[in-house]
């Protein structure tokens, strides 16, 4: 059994014990915020049914929402081939933004403009 | 204007040099695959008009599908709030993974067991 097809859960964490995690509306399918987890963060999740995440700035457990309150509601939790990205399937209970958009992914790259497209 | 306001890309590459990027299939919505860019990588993507990325693995930069022939055109780029993390909306020649299938992201995590719910 290669990495690819094992049916065991064992993420490939970086050399800081990370994996990336990006997570999508699980109704609309759009992309709404990309984070990291460490073992701890991704253990909380599965066993939480919410987001929590490991910030890198704060060096600790973040469970999204925990001070907005718009957690992340987890509906599935997919894996990469190589099993170093997680893609996560939330109901979001507001905005994933810190800004207070929809999703942090509000600007497109245009040439070297950025150009607000989402609210 | 913070990093959050500015109309100017300024990525914000970690300590080797690289931001995050994540495509979707811009017709399906359906996330394919995640990797890594430089700058050069993110010029010669914007250039281009096909994703290219930079192989941490090979340490060289990898336009995606040079040999498989399964290239992504680019559609939108993406940039978060902080600007570390981009998503590429793309057009897909074929199978986005490595192992032949759609997306690289086949796998559901289930408690300890990784289920496959794509081909």
């Amino acid at each position: 059994m290669t990495i690819e097809t094992t049916d065991r859960v064992a993420p490939r964490y970086d050399a800081n014990g990370l994996v990336t995690a990006f997570v999508t509306d699980a109704t609309t399918g759009e992309p709404l915020m990309l984070a990291h987890m460490n073992a701890d963060a991704l253990a909380a999740t599965i066993a939480g049914g919410e987001a929590v995440f490991w910030s890198r700035s704060r060096a600790r457990l973040w469970r999204k929402g925990e001070e907005s309150g718009n957690v992340l509601k987890v509906v599935e939790i997919r894996i990469d081939c190589d099993q170093d990205a997680l893609w996560l399937r939330c109901e979001p209970a507001g905005p994933a933004c810190h800004t207070g958009a929809r999703t942090c992914f509000y600007r497109r790259v245009e040439g070297e403009k950025l150009v607000v497209v989402e609210d």
